[in-house]
Formats: structure tokens, C-alpha cells, sequence
């Protein structure tokens, strides 16, 4: 085990805050010292998501607990899915069902097992506590906090001030998630900058049943590849784990320079200085983010891939075709007499487009071309001669080469 | 059964609040067409009751409506008790375990059968719902209700502008009593003033079970024998139902003028113009007082323990003794040869005093006194003349024949 001043460098990179501080830098000694790993805690609830990389920034920091010897406690809040954290939101969260839970949960630890151990993690479902309780377990619960404590969160108060709802199942988030803490006996909780106030309940319950009260680490939210808002599924600015190579190349690609710093920081583990390098004044952005995105896809699909994925957005970029073209067979009798066949029809039967309505729109917006001289056809009502081995584009990725049959 | 209108007048006798009160009257004549009585609800938490006058307000409203022919609907809050109701409170309510509220409420249901027909009544425990209810049910409960609704209640609004805690569980109290109301599908609760709150939350809930919301009726808080602060135990301004005759009209006597009428109206049936009559000007606020208080004794001790009592207080009032003395025995070898016993020992060897060292206080006050010239004894050390059927007094009201045995 590395000694804890050095871990302690190791584990701050890109935290928000770790509270209280000092007391932590004593709990790694003492884990050091009694040579007992520090009991590491992340919850989630499994309210159906795609793991993006917004995700992965508290899940990469819990890995590297683990690989600094600790032990990753991972809960799956399928109890308090069904209250629905109302951490940082504007609006109540709509509630789910307890069939709904229980497949998300299933779907969720499958996407974690990409970034965390899950051999060497200890999972947990909130359920398996809170699924035991009677109302007076719950009555216990809520005598440990005050209506004050509640509205003062940052997010009620908000909501308070501007006259949205805010009820009172919502309140008893904080305490649940404080419990389960209890229940693993935590020493440290990991979760987003906005979740302070939730981490911080747990260090009111454990000295009830003799704990230490656990630290609390939060981790800045990321921003998504828009450069503006927190990354998300609902707003299209996220980089999905299980997206393919070239998608998640691509997106990196777009990411305004900005937030490049944070990306890095968050994302990778290349050394700070390299990163202050990358980023210096008079440097090209761009050949930052070839490196972040080899690092992330590497993270994601190896190494092979994430180069492959960097050569053809390259070729792209410079307007040449991908190295490797995708073949689509189409049978012969589809043709006229000339050979030929109309545009929209060509584009729904390769499968570039479900319709040919939608086909039409495609080709009047310009963005259907064919043949090495990129001919573009904008009149829907074009015949199209086909040869074996046309190769046909649609939009900005779709390609394919013609194999008659 | 009296027609609505009729049965309206003599409810709302008394009453502070009717909400909504068409609703009301419809209610009653819909119960008269379709013969079926109203299910009127009184929650009560035995948290360890003396019922006093200031309890007997709402239930005797309950009695009225039994006496229309209507549904008493007694819930005892084993479970709301575990919470604490803070209506009308300026703290939190200490919490009592489930022996001491089982205890309270067999205790408590023997008082209430002074007041109401407990034969007729129906009594529920809301832990025989409550005690069956698991974390998720709480927390369907709660979603009904806002912090903005909690908040906005006049005694937490109260709390938290003066800075005091409002405790998260304390916000499930009127959810609770409201859910009552659902299990027992109330037409009608009853309740004190600053219960209206809880009242109206049932309106919300019922409709969810598709019943009719119930009509939320609110009585005034009953002021005590001090004439200004609400009647309670804590502040020795009561009148308990369980106490003597003597004990209770002495009390009704001792009330200022000032809350005659309110008196009269809330614990008696005396049609208001004779209470207008007797509270006339230029009438002697004595009498007026004379007729309450028998009213009062009669209710729980009989007409003739009232008039009883009424004749004592006037005896005692003038300076008399009173018609019936109570004997003590004495024996007399705890008198000298010349028949004497210090008075501080006479006074505990009749059970006057525990002490004799209290004794001597009250002989030193000036308090004792013996004989039919009620010569005062004030020298503790001062030995008395015991004679088979002496009289003696002690402070205001103590008096006793001594037999010598």
C-alpha cells in the first residue's frame, strides 16, 4: 500500500471537496496503520441509465480506491429509486415501479462492471434494509431531521422560492441514503458536488449505532459535449459508455475547447503536467482532443480501437472516404431495364432510411452523393444507374458500397 | 330524527367552525332521506389524559350527535401517539413507547365513557392499520402533501420563524389523522380550533378511495379556571371530570366572570336565552355561577351530589362547617395523663399532615384551629385538650370529629 499522504495526492485529483479533510488524511493512516481497507461507498439508483461519461466521474474515482487497495461498497438504491433523488432538481422526480428497479438494476451493474471491479466490490440493494421496515422504523428516521435542515438544501429552497412543489416523500431521500451508510458502516461516500448535503446526513446517523461518521468526497459535475450544461441523456450532450468507438471519438472531437481541462482531469489519468502541456497557449486544440478521445475509447473498446476510430475521423475530416466501407447487397430485379432505380427507393432498400418519404427529404437537403466524383443528387425523382461496387453516401457517415445480386 | 335544519341548529351550538358548512347541511339531509346516521369521527392520542372540562368540549359535541341518532367514530391514536401531535404546540412532543400508550388508552377510554355512549360508539386503534404498514406505504402517504403545506401551518410557521426545530416526523402527523378518516370513511370530524389543519388534510386523502371528503367541525379551546390561558393540566387551571363533587364546584366558583358565557355554552345545555338571562347586567355573577357549577357536578356526580356539593360551598363560604363532618379515630394512649397531645402530633395522627414537621408550618400559618369557637393554635409546641367529639380544622377546608378509641 502506497502511504497516505500519497494516496491522499492521488485520490484528490479533480474532487470537489472532501469534508472533513483532515479527518480523512487520518482514516487512510489508520487504514495503513491496522492494514484495513477504507470502506468506499457509491449509490445509485437504477432509474434506467445509460451510463455516460458524467457517470463514470464518481465511478472512475471509486476504481481508484479500489486499485489503491480499498474497498468498493457499490449500493443500488432500488428503495430509494422509488422515493427518486431529488438531489439538484428542479421538479419532483416521477416515481417507478418495483418491476421497473429491478430490471434497471440488472442493466445498470452491467454497465458498471466497465469501470469499476465488480469481483472485488461488495454490491448491496437498499431494499434488502429498508424492504424490512414498519412505519415506526421510518417514524425513528424522520425524529433526525428538522424541517429547517430540509429547506435550507440549496435545491428545496429553490424550489420553495420559486413555488414549486416540493414533497414530503422527497425529504426523506437524504435520511435514506444516510442510512444505508449505517448499514454498510462507510467510511468514506462518494457522489456529485450536488449531493454535499445528502453525504453529509450519513455523519449524523452512524454515531447512533457507534460508527465513526463517515467523510464525504464530492465530485464536480461534468459539463456535456455542448461546453455549457451538465451533461445528460435528455439534453443529446453526453458520450454513452457503451457507444461505439467512432461515436464516442467523434463527440470528444466536437467538445468545444473549454472544458478540455476538466475532460482531462476527470477522464483520464494522464499526469497533470502532460495535461497543462496539451493545453498550453499556441498549441493546437485539436491535437488535445485526439489524445483525450484515444484515451477514453481506450478506457471503453482498447487501444486498437480507440486508433482506428482516431484514423477515420481523420480520413473524414479531410473529406476521404473511411478505409473501410460497409457492403449492402441489392438485389438486381430491384432495377429498370436501363439499370437504373429512383433515389429514395435505392436509400430505403440498402437500409439508409426507413421510408422513402424520409429519403426524400434527405436527397432535396442535398446530402445523398454517389460514385468516387461524390455526383449529389437533390431531385427525388432521379433514376439512379447502379453498377456493382457504387459506392453511395447519405448525411455525414453513412456510407456503403453497392454489391448486386 | 329532527329535520336537518333543526339538527344544525343545536350542532352549532358552540362551534367555532363548520368547513364547508353547505356541504354540511347537505350531508344532513342526505342522511335523513337514505336513513343512514353520519359517521362522525374524534381522534384522541392517549398520551396519559385526565380528562378535563376543556376535553369534554369536543366530546360532547360527539355525544350531541349520538344523541341525533348519528355514528360516534372513537379513533384512539396508539400510533399518531408515537409521533405526537404538534397542533397548536410551540415544541415537539417527547415520544412515549408502546407499553405506556396501551396503558393511556384502556385509562383513557373509561373516562371518555362519561361524557359519550360507548355502547353505540365504535372504537378503532389507528395501530391496527398503521402497525400493518411497511417504508413504501409511508411513502405514498407522504407524497400527498408539500413542504410549502407543512409549512405554511400556523404553529410550524410559528416555530420556524422563532427558530425552533420542526422535526420531519412531526410532518406526518396530520397525514396520519387524515388517513384515519380514509380507513373509517368519515362524514365528520371533530376537533379543536388549531386542528383545522389536520381536519382538511382528509379531504385530500378520501377522495383517493373514492369517498366523499369529510366535513372538518372545529370547537374553541376551552380557557381555564384562571380565566386567561387554555385550560391543562400543566398549568393547574383545570377542572377534572374524575374529581369530588366539593372539588369541582369549588373550582367552577373560583372562575373570573369574564368566561361565563363561553362556559355555559360549551359545557352545558341550558338554552342560550336563560344563559343570556343569568349573565344580564345587575345580576350577581355569584348566581350565574351557582347554576354552572351544579350543571357541571350534575353531569358526572348526579343532581343530588351537586346540590350537595352547592350547599357545602355556601356553608363554608359563610364560615359554617360543613353538615357532615368526617370522624377520625384517636387512641387515647397517645394523650398524657391530663389527656393532652402536641398539636403538631395531633395533626399527623389524623391524617391531616404526612409530617409532623409540616405540621408545625401550617400551625405556625395559622391554619389550625379547634373547637366550636375555633380557637387558633399558632405555638407548635402547644399541647392540646382532646375530647371524645372535638372539632378540628386545618387550613381551608380539612375539618374533623375526633372519637376517642
Amino acid at each position: 500500500m502506497l502511504d497516505a499522504q500519497a494516496q491522499l495526492e492521488i485520490l484528490r485529483r479533480g474532487v470537489d471537496q472532501i469534508v472533513p479533510e483532515a479527518e480523512f488524511l487520518k482514516r487512510l493512516e489508520r487504514s495503513i496503520r491496522e492494514n484495513r481497507p477504507l470502506r468506499v461507498k457509491y449509490g445509485i439508483d437504477p432509474t434506467g441509465i445509460d451510463v455516460h461519461l458524467g457517470h463514470t466521474v464518481p465511478l472512475r474515482k471509486l476504481r481508484q480506491f479500489q486499485d489503491l487497495g480499498h474497498k468498493a461498497v457499490v449500493i443500488i438504491g432500488n428503495y430509494t429509486a422509488m422515493v427518486g433523488d431529488p438531489s439538484g432538481r428542479d421538479e419532483t422526480r416521477s416515481a417507478l415501479t418495483a418491476e421497473q428497479v429491478a430490471a434497471n438494476a440488472r442493466d445498470y451493474l452491467k454497465q458498471v462492471g466497465r469501470i469499476i471491479d465488480l469481483e472485488k466490490a461488495e454490491v448491496h440493494h437498499n431494499g434488502d434494509w429498508f424492504g424490512k421496515w414498519g412505519f415506526l422504523d421510518v417514524l425513528d428516521l424522520m425524529r433526525r431531521m428538522t424541517l429547517g435542515q430540509i429547506s435550507a438544501r440549496e435545491d428545496f429552497a429553490k424550489r420553495i422560492k420559486d413555488e414549486k412543489p416540493v414533497y414530503l416523500h422527497e425529504c426523506l431521500y437524504p435520511l435514506m441514503q444516510g442510512w444505508d451508510s449505517v448499514e454498510i458502516d462507510a467510511d468514506v461516500e462518494l457522489g456529485g458536488t450536488e449531493q454535499l448535503f445528502s453525504l453529509l446526513v450519513a455523519r449524523q446517523l452512524q454515531p447512533l449505532r457507534g460508527q465513526e461518521p463517515q467523510i464525504a468526497m464530492t465530485m464536480p459535475i461534468l459539463v456535456g459535449t455542448d461546453g455549457t450544461r451538465r451533461m445528460g441523456k435528455s439534453l443529446g450532450n453526453y458520450i454513452g459508455v457503451a457507444e461505439s468507438p467512432e461515436e464516442q471519438f467523434g463527440k470528444v472531437m466536437s467538445v468545444p475547447d473549454e472544458p478540455m481541462a476538466q475532460y482531462f482531469t476527470l477522464l483520464t489519468d494522464l499526469p497533470q503536467p502532460e495535461v497543462r502541456e496539451l493545453l498550453a497557449e499556441g498549441t493546437n486544440p485539436r491535437d488535445a482532443k485526439e489524445v483525450l478521445g484515444k484515451s477514453i475509447v481506450a478506457q471503453y473498446h482498447g487501444r486498437e480501437a480507440a486508433d482506428r476510430a482516431a484514423a477515420a475521423f481523420r480520413r473524414r475530416s479531410a473529406g476521404e472516404d473511411p478505409l473501410e466501407i460497409p457492403v449492402v447487397h441489392l438485389s438486381a430485379d430491384k432495377l429498370d431495364a436501363e439499370g437504373r432505380i429512383a433515389a429514395p427507393a435505392l436509400l430505403k432498400e440498402i437500409g439508409f432510411e426507413a421510408s422513402t418519404s424520409s429519403a426524400r427529404r434527405v436527397i432535396e437537403g442535398g446530402g445523398f452523393n454517389v460514385g468516387p466524383r461524390r455526383e449529389v443528387v437533390t431531385d427525388p425523382k432521379a433514376l439512379v444507374y447502379v453498377k456493382d461496387g457504387l459506392i453511395v453516401r447519405s448525411g455525414k457517415r453513412k456510407i456503403a458500397e453497392i454489391r448486386l445480386v
